[in-house]
């Protein structure tokens, strides 16, 4: 045999093709999909092998390693945060992901996860909202313009029923993007001169900015009574978005302590402040919003399951959509103990004198 | 733009093109470049982010994750270990690895790493034994005779100078494979009818076999003074190949401490059992052998590092080979903030109504 067999070959998808696949999806019925499928996996959270990520620091970001295992599939994402890459005309964030069979080992689907990243993400915070948020939300404050912006948006509107959203950032260019890029989706897209003036009105408070600093993008006295705060921002040591007297006085959810109390806001209070997690919310176990006074915030860095639920998601919807190519990853020798003899499908004869 | 720019794409070696790669640069060639490359970074080990990998294991084997870092490059292996792959016509181990810049984040280089594993694992041998082997060491015993011996006999005669291999496996079957295989290769092959007999004269025994249990493979009678054991196949919890008291007569060298106390032959042995590490040696810190009657083991797991030298041996050999092809990994919107509005490319306008 000359050529990778059928054992050799594992589905592709390139970011080609994830754009393809989006669209013929369509991206709210994706949101909501991936959405579903992360509630089902959080439904199942004993059943999942978790550790926190595996990260490797440097002046300049981070590169980590996200696996987990259900028993019978295994996936991990691959992902960096250089928060000065755009200087360079590149990408804060990129990643890709795998899925295996854990029976064997053997890989089913390698895809590019920078976009399905940005809307499991999106996906992850509307859906604790929807667990989290005050009654009947309809207006988003949308702090922090950049990549993750717009799927934050859709996903709430999709997910939660926000029909407006207030932008604020740092830098006007950002929000006109925005505000560009959601013309003709149906929302309300309103620009503001200052995160205080998005946040007038607000029933949720999104933040999601890209300094790798402790940074108070929102102060004490501009969250009221009954907000709900989906921090994403705050997703690695020495990066946080909230002013601490927030976290005192509010109600902190997460997706897994042992993470989150390394990474996300709450690496600013004591490591026995509690919190409640948002599976146990899901399944009952735990309250979410118990009045509608009471501010909650999701403490949000991303977990390792929603990249499982996400590459689950995409597995699942590769034949629809046919949105992939095989490649030739894995050494598929006719007799499996002879891995030397099959390098002679490339050349007659091993030259070794 | 409507198509992947150059920060999209990566370069893919798929196992065709390191098939590829391997003859266009020559086995024996690419097995000591490999062994330079790995004795190089050994003698820059502090500069190197170590960690111990990250293991899922399973009743059926184990999926790892093997990342480090010299604060440059940053590179992981994805590689699975299931013994009964076989049976189903798979492979035991397959392997695939990533290199990428630690200033960006961004990748740089794909590869299949299974066949590129075999390669690295027999340079390591043979690399140490250069320090460890008895002086003139002609004949090594190759105990185990899956997919990795072939790779075994090769580096040792490039490296080492083997002349004679004796071989044994408990299926006859397999030794025939590695007599065929290494048929031209200039090695005198014998075939043994059992271990015993396989060691009889021999300066080296490489045990490489593939039973996930605590086997006794050697045992304390079968290894005479001034032996040099290049120990591969006892590489996680509960599988080892030699008996404990081959290690209690033996000088015990290593790679990382930290991780072949879990996994290696040494999990037999009290936490504090002294080993040697063979950067040490390799920079004239610690000793190697010390006199003709010693013996010496190479407790080898495999290391993270490893594969980081042979991914660099890759990559600074792509271009002269041309074996890889460029894939569409990474998102390169032409805002890098507007990741969202890259989704144009794939179709005229976002439909979210």
């Amino acid at each position: 045999m000359q050529t990778p067999s059928n054992k050799a070959l594992v589905p592709f998808v390139s970011v080609d093709n994830m754009m393809k696949l989006i669209h013929r999806i369509g991206i709210d019925t994706m949101l909501i999909g991936l959405a579903d499928y992360i509630e089902q996996d959080f439904l199942r959270w004993p059943s999942f092998d978790k550790t926190p990520r595996v990260a490797s620091h440097s002046a300049e970001g981070v590169i980590e390693l996200m696996p987990t295992s259900d028993g019978a599939t295994y996936g991990f994402k691959y992902v960096n945060g250089h928060p000065k890459n755009t200087r360079g005309g590149l990408q804060t964030v990129t990643a890709f992901g795998l899925l295996a069979d854990v029976a064997t080992g053997y890989p089913v689907l390698l895809t590019e996860m920078t976009i399905l990243t940005a809307l499991r993400t999106a996906a992850m915070s509307a859906l604790a909202a929807k667990y989290l948020a005050p009654k009947n939300a309809t207006t988003m404050a949308m702090i922090g313009n950049g990549a993750q912006s717009e799927f934050q948006c859709l996903a709430f509107r999709a997910i939660v029923g926000i029909r407006t959203v207030r932008l604020y950032d740092i830098d006007p260019a950002a929000t006109a993007k925005v505000r560009r890029n959601l013309a003709g989706s149906g929302l309300n897209v309103i620009a503001c001169a200052s995160a205080q003036e998005a946040v007038t009105g607000a029933d949720i408070i999104t933040t999601c900015t890209a300094d790798k600093a402790n940074a108070t993008i929102l102060g004490d006295n501009m969250v009221g009574a009954g907000a709900h705060i989906n921090a994403i921002g705050g997703d690695c040591p020495g990066k946080t978005e909230l002013h601490a007297d927030i976290l005192h006085r509010a109600t902190i959810f997460v997706e897994y302590p042992e993470q989150t109390r390394i990474e996300g806001e709450i690496q600013q209070l004591s490591p026995d402040h509690p919190v409640t997690e948002l599976w146990q919310v899901f399944n009952g176990t735990a309250r979410g919003r118990q009045n509608a006074d009471q501010v909650t915030v999701f403490d949000s860095v991303g977990f390792a399951v929603e990249d499982f639920s996400a590459l689950r998601y995409v597995r699942d919807h590769l034949g629809e959509t046919g949105a992939f190519v095989e490649i030739d990853l894995l050494a598929d020798p006719d007799d499996p103990r002879d891995l030397f003899g099959m390098l002679g499908r490339a050349a007659p004869a091993i030259s070794a004198a």
